[in-house]
């Protein structure tokens, strides 16, 4: 299996696919190639949320502001899954997140990610390495499996690390951390979602015990719930969303709007 | 095979690709994920309008705005297919239509669909069931097989109830019916499609005979026509559409436009 | 393996597919469904872009103005590929492109494409053929095989034609040439991509040479580079992009609006 995501809206994905096809039977499932344009850090979240609920596979990531560039291609092993993409970051939160889950159902290991870096001849374009360099890469690791990639001549291993150290020599990728103290939580915006909910990075924990209270978000009060339903149509709420963090929303409508949130903005929640 | 249909956009539906294929190795055929949001009536209209072209299936439909509230998940068996989701109506449209597709073939038999109801445990999240209850739900009937759906521990069987009746324990969904009288029809837009095509309830027979002469729209004169270029581009007509109602619809433009129609608007047509 | 393409948005094309599932388990492979609406020259460009970097299949191409006209359907044969179609030229281009390669890897043949006509009864609708008369057709064509589809009773062969020929019984489609003198090159926009670039119709080759220079596009200045990244975000750039012409681009942005460029607008491109 190989799951595709990108940023490049259509009909781009679909010359990936025939070059794959090309080479590989594999089924090919979209993940998503709306992702906000060259924006790393929006797509390695909606990675990291997405790609671990996946059997086995191989991953191709494509969101290359620095395509034509001497930027590495990159391979990103963890438990039995492989990203391939950029070496912009992209891959890592979602390939610690599949370590840390492979690790809880082997408790005894200590979660970890294989980092290799995929060396590439001259490609047709030098603005198209989704088609060129990284589906032609994404075919070869899943035909050789994701256990034998080191086998690959265009592969070279460059380290392990753990998922809590920062990789020496690939570009890394974090988000941000909110602050928590007492009854105040000072985050910002991850991402906004398609149904325009402002989800941000205070974790869903702090509103543990507050549901049926008045969340101030920034001064806007809204309150905690745990099903939109709760709220009438166009009213604002706030719940932990189904990524584990707390979420500004609306009813049946946009929270981003009802709260003038954009991705990257600060937030703070306060009773 | 397991259809896929829902509000969702992107990548959402991939997290609920992602948990099936934990399970499955159905086929995945999406059908749509951007349907209006949170309108059970037009996913049920697109639902009705396209799952019963497919084979026999496990179709997946999440239009849900009551997530996370105590409404049930339910499994609706028509014909050799099952649909799975919400228990809102969304559903239902479309397995009457499957039904009364199947008995057609099999005249002596009266068309009915068996609902059944799907006991799930605490999900992971309160506002994404798609992920946590429903792509499940649709896995397991899958890999079960729609005959024996029933036999499913979560299942419970509730009723089995003809097209023409309204299910005594299930939430329906109808869609509402134009009136003729003479050479007038009174009805209404029940949806507009991706191509600003203003989709009426009123049958299509409204127009057997008068093609070729004006029809008033609300007072607007079109001609009714059989082809699209029959007008010249941007010009206004009315034609039998694919679903089998009278449409008001501009030759390369927006019929919702030019008409000044939108989903649930009153239509009058008259000679 | 079978590939769809379209203007028809969502969810009209999962219809297709249902209607192809009923009488073959090809894999369905999407190429776009959101080409401009009724535009048959973008939609041909695009099918040229993707299509041949697909491994042998049937490719079902819908963009299709005369729905419901006596235009023909057709089946254009070139490689071991079909293309499955309205008789409007939008199949050809990726037909011939698909031919080239063929013969480039077998050098004593002349690139040709088998032009049949395919004929359909009465279909259900007037207006939704892509459902009723090309995705069962192309079904057909897959089931028989591509080798076999003229054995086929629907199918009747017209003419086998060089690439460089027009076709005498089918309706063309050819993209307007560029023409350079010395250090200037007049062409025109064939089609802006999601990203905004504006691919132009001049060769590629106008740029050997010339990175690292201004080039005027209209008089606009802008550097000729090979990667995006080699301007700062948000300027102006001009490269050869992926599809061997040239591009006026923006990094990180839309280079339509910051050339002031659409579709079949005149380019003048000067050192």
């Amino acid at each position: 299996m190989i799951t595709l995501a990108s940023d490049f809206g259509t009909p781009y994905p679909a010359a990936m696919k025939g070059v794959i096809l090309q080479e590989s039977d594999a089924r090919l499932v979209d993940v998503a190639h709306d992702f906000p344009r060259q924006d790393v850090r929006a797509a390695a979240f909606w990675c990291r949320e997405t790609l671990p609920y996946f059997p086995p596979a191989v991953h191709l990531v494509v969101v290359d502001p620095g395509v034509g560039t001497d930027r590495d291609a990159v391979v990103v092993r963890a438990g039995d899954h492989a990203l391939v993409g950029p070496d912009n970051g992209v891959l890592l939160p979602a390939a610690r997140r599949i370590a840390e889950r492979a690790a809880e159902s082997d408790s005894e290991k200590e979660p970890t990610v294989d980092c290799f870096v995929y060396e590439y001849a001259d490609p047709a374009s030098s603005t198209f390495h989704g088609r060129d360099v990284f589906a032609p890469a994404a075919a070869e690791v899943h035909e050789a499996g994701v256990d034998a990639l080191a086998s690959l001549p265009a592969v070279s291993r460059v380290e392990t690390v753990s998922v809590t150290e920062a990789p020496n020599a690939l570009v890394d990728c974090r988000f941000p951390e909110a602050s928590v103290e007492g009854s105040e939580a000072r985050g910002e915006v991850l991402v906004v979602d398609d149904f325009g909910n402002a989800i941000t990075n205070v974790p869903g924990s702090f509103l543990d015990g507050k549901t049926g209270t008045e969340i101030a978000v920034n001064g806007t009060p809204a309150p905690a719930v745990t099903a939109f339903a709760e709220v009438g149509e166009g009213e604002r709420l706030v719940t932990v969303g189904s990524h584990g963090y707390v979420e500004c929303d609306v009813n049946r409508g946009r929270g981003d709007e009802a709260f003038g949130l954009a991705p990257g903005d600060e937030v703070v929640l306060s009773e």
